[in-house]
């Protein structure tokens, strides 16, 4: 990583190359990503799991207003981290993208399909000028000929399909903890319960159900479904996540206020 | 945050992301909402309420002509705080698009609805080129579906839920008082009280019948309404927040003259 | 207010926030109003007052054509102050105004609407790229539905409702004078007699006929009337404010002669 | 006025603001219309003068090729200062309105209405981005409903009425000087003796016939009539401000040629 | 090469030269294309061979969803180098032409033909504003006219015809070992194999089956074909380059995380 | 003129007024002319005269390729000096406007109509920005009603008529001599050997026959006719002109070969 | 030649002029031609021949796709020098101009026409904003109404005709040799013979018939034939040009590999 007044060169204008070959804007939104709460996804042997970190900053917030889950269409969820006004750009992109494939061709779309629609809308803000890049990761679940399947989203436009990811804060250690916990084969409850685990990993070991949201696609009936505060309180109880006070979490926040356009402040 | 010279590398073009993941401009512009009086809302069990700090800055100015509490549709007021020019732009964006719901559906368009309508024109302005963002922070409130919804729009284009909030300079003061005071099951009338409760922390505990405005809409008859000055007077006094000599007020504004954009100065 | 090298990064491409919230091209066209001639505004129990110094910078230039005071439509005028050139523009822009609404509506425009027309035009050049601010204010005075009404538009584009103000230069030694000598219930020709008291504290106390311009609309005819320099001449003896030397207002001016687009050095 | 550093930032883009409210472009344009030679105009009782140094910078020059004085319909002349091809498309523009005028309304324009639709266009060149302002000054003037009318149009678009004027180099001297002399009721050819004096004043006192130009148009016939050298010649001889030795005006204009495109040099 | 400063100044707009006519730009989208991780093209007697490193830099990622081999239409095969986002939107293109050419002309297109159709359109960002160049190589493959064609396309828009080459990180170092190797007359499975043994040039010897991908056009069928894992699995055991630890590449990707956007990484 | 970091300043956009009232650009743009080789215009009683340098920068150049002298219509040619690229834009400019004449009005174009045409189109290059001013000043000859008439064009847009002028290098020099050699009532025959001895001035007194190019427009048949290479010869050898070795002129050349865009080079 | 800073200064947007009159972006433009590898053009009594190096940077790279000569149409070749994708475009262009011109007049294109249509359109590139220019030179021969023509374009637009010239790298020791070397008169043989020779001198007096190529086109036929490989290598022996190691060559060129966009390095 090179000095301060080097970077400065390549943030004046569109995104360009760097001398090393980076598109720093899209380095400096990946940041943005970083600096949302964690969102995880795991695939499951007959569903999709979409968990988020929706803890809000205030207790006078409605922790539903907290957008980090995302119905797209019947069968397809998405879970986002990052820049939450940029989000409700590309999730109103992804449905307009569904809602046309079922007046088209008459049939739901497919989860790839819908992926690689998307990043290939966020490439065109890396490249062309007048417009700075997306500063959001998208998780994009949903259930495709029968198969969950499980894709995400960076700034760059880069699709990838997973297992099971994380996105937003915590990062890597919410990875390194995925990768030895997750097994395949895994149930959409277990799934549930794995995703839960996770995000416990970025939080003290302790969720609220009021600060975490969890949606599933199953391939019996290929509906997004987001799983009400109480299932996912005796979920937490039952693999003793729950938190003992809501309001340490909040104080955590209170001194990221100034933040407040990254979802990680809400 | 960071010395002087890097920032300024940010703030030459169109909105781009710090190599810290930050869209300057947009903090900047929530400098500009920090700048501006406060305003506050307040949900109650059936109603709900806008209040707004709008002393003016000289005898001689109208205080009905401080524009603080504007009324979107017969269902939605709007309180808001910052650069009192884009205000209105978002004021008749939000006209507009209500108006425009009852031609095409016959009916009120929803609060939520509404809300994201204006955040997602906001968030148009921080990542297409050729324009700035918006200065200004919106409260909005009112009925849906014999519900009241209470709203925040930031200039990010972020929209948030709340049971009460208070916009504007003094905000996390007044959000603390909001926190420690605030408790579910409110009449509108008590509402009322604790908004001007609210507001008066950040004027010494004293408030002018002339530097408040109060606007309710109620479950009721879902009808936005200006509480008139007479009534406001009544309610100080029996609070005790009554401000003895006007005077004070104004000469500590004087000093602000300088930045009259933004209504702080008003 | 902070150092130099700072500022001019603001300057330099369009209009953006500074990082503490500012509008700097839009404090700058600001300094731009302070550089021009004062003018005034009363409002009277029966009419409307405008006042404007248009001393001349020549005795050869014809005062007539020094614009200050514009009839903007039969029951509006409209006093200017800082960049001619700009305020043409906006009076061209009122004008259209009022005449559309006469065609589509068939009555007069109000004068609160024409006022928030203007200042939501302005709000357009202080927020989209590729042009610069106007670097004018204006006091817009009428009769809307029997009664007189008076505003100001300043450069971000906000409008305010005032009794009595003064714009351009020394504009809050002024604003001290009307604050101390304004009283409500004043008669049109009180007024008169008050606007030239105001213009005259920035003259050393002296006015000369050709050097100040008198409009009034009163709410019997509610037709805009400049008033002839006989008329002024005779108010300005009455009340002692005659100038006896015209030549020192000129000399004053000569000194500040580069200075010409502004309405300052007229 | 400030240093030079601080200047600079001014310069690189669209025409905006300084911190101390002026439009340094059009500023800089007025310089370019000081490095113009001088053109005089003079309303008489019953007639208009426009005179203009026109001086040659080499005998092999045409003089009547120099554009200073032209006609823009036939009861206005114009005489310019400044950039002269600047001057070509404003003339131009004066004509294609004149014409307009009378296909449109069947009538001659009107000289203030020229002037200002003249000023209007120069404006926005002033405040929308993608061009520079105007480096010329015009003087426009006419016969209006049998009366003489003169007028001077600036690089920043505002229209001045004068009884006698001077644009271009030597500007203040030039009023000077017409200030001490003017009179009111002065016949044509008695204006026409007034420029050339004036005209004089900047040239050592000494004009040669083929070095100045004479247009007027009087209330008599409203025809645009430009005077011929013989005639010119005349008149100097009896004022006594023939040039004795044509030479020495060339000589000072050599040293001056890398500023060619300014009339200051033709 | 010269210092970091002056490099700056190339960097800031749209692509352009630099005094010793290079184009920056460019030249920075070659080290995007270095950061990418490598793939192998090879020309054989009867038939062209690709292969790409697609190692994932996560066990939890899906190595199918690795985009280095594309087809673009029956007969022709891409594998690419590079920024993956960017690749994606070429591949697209490409395909498009080579639909639209079985629409008009009823035939397969001609490698060579698709291949300048691709330089053409990447040149266009190369020399035209308001867009970067693409930051990424293609190695296009396939059968015209019963003979095996192998080009590569580079971010300059430049073609070039290979007998065998490689695109990517560790480039020269794998071009030496493919200029020792080559042989003329290679069968598509012995061409496979050098593709294989070239790529494990820049793996310490290595390959895991999901770590490699491998697709092949033969004269016979002229079809885009993938070879499947197991068919991969045999060919390293049979030439020693079966990886023992996959674990082992993982780490070594892990700190290049920060890189994500380029293939590197995946 | 003021020191170098200053002058930067203005280089970096559109063509903008410096503080003093120039346009650097154009000003710039004189020095491309500059470096061009000069070229001559002569009025004669019955004609015109073009003369040019075009001395080739080597023996195996053709020296018909080099274009200086241009027909631009039966009755009118065109001498350049500057940016030879450019100059041909104007001249294609020119034919069109002047076919473009005789479909519309069935005559032949007037040269001072032609002329003003052309600095028109050039002035919209130094105001209007995305383009920069045209690095080429034109002589403009032929006959007009009878008349031979001869014009310059500059990169400023300004016309200009002469009796005899030189643009190009070692300007002030040639007009020195044509100052004090010029006498009115000339034949086109003597001003072809004024035109020629000019030349010589900058070539050591010397001129090769295929060096120099000459073209008249006389009154008698109003055609534009080159003079061919031994017509010239016999002239210049007549004259005691003709260079004794050609090869110095080339060496002379040799040094400035990096310059090649300007004719100076040719 | 000035110091490094005041250089910057003119790279950053359009092609503008540089103090001294010169058009940087076009200056650096003609280094990239440099930067390519020569090419040569002789015009003999019966034909036209142009010869080019184009050396491979590896022996796996195919010489026939290094695009160094063109068939524009039947009876014209071009020859190129610097970018190769520039070459490419303006091949495309050339080719495009020619095949209209058959179709709207029914005859072959003149070689003077095309390569001014040529020109005209490289000078686009050098004064409109938005574009940089071509980065490359090209030698347009042909045969025109019976007689071989020559003809060189380069970068800044402009058009030249030469009885034998050479482009890229070594021009002036090459334009040297040919000089020297160069007769009217020549044979097409003969000229294909020097043209190989001059070559040659850029290559320690070697050539390897891969790493040249050969086109002419005869008055004859009238048809552009690139010669073959075995003809080459007679030639090349019978003069005593033929490379004895071919590696030497290419290792030259290894260390040039970062330059790989201009054809230098093919």
């Amino acid at each position: 990583m090179q000095g301060q007044s080097q970077q400065q060169a390549y943030d004046r204008g569109i995104t360009i190359f760097s001398p090393d070959g980076r598109l720093y804007q899209v380095e400096y939104a990946r940041e943005a990503v970083k600096r949302g709460t964690a969102s995880v996804g795991v695939r499951a042997e007959d569903g999709v799991v979409l968990a988020a970190d929706k803890r809000a900053r205030s207790p006078l917030m409605e922790p539903e207003s907290i957008e980090k889950l995302h119905k797209a269409d019947d069968h397809v969820g998405v879970a986002s981290a990052g820049h939450v006004a940029d989000a409700r750009q590309l999730i109103d992109f992804a449905r307009r993208q569904a809602q046309v494939n079922r007046l088209r061709y008459g049939e739901a779309i497919g989860i790839e399909t819908l992926t690689k629609n998307i990043t290939d809308h966020i490439q065109q803000y890396t490249q062309v000028g007048g417009a700075r890049p997306f500063g959001v990761a998208l998780i994009v679940g949903g259930i495709e000929n029968g198969e969950p399947r499980l894709f995400e989203t960076d700034p760059s436009g880069t699709p990838y399909e997973w297992q099971a990811l994380s996105i937003g804060s915590d990062r890597s250690d919410l990875r390194d903890y995925l990768e030895e916990e997750y097994e395949e084969g895994l149930s959409t409850d277990e799934a549930v319960g794995l995703a839960l685990d996770t995000l416990a990993q970025s939080n003290d070991g302790e969720l609220s159900p009021d600060g975490v949201g969890v949606a599933t696609i199953t391939v019996d009936d290929e509906e997004y479904e987001e799983r009400p505060a109480e299932e996912i309180e005796a979920i937490l109880e039952e693999r003793d996540l729950l938190a003992v006070d809501e309001d340490d979490a909040d104080a955590a926040d209170e001194s990221e206020d100034a933040d407040a356009e990254t979802d990680d402040e809400e």
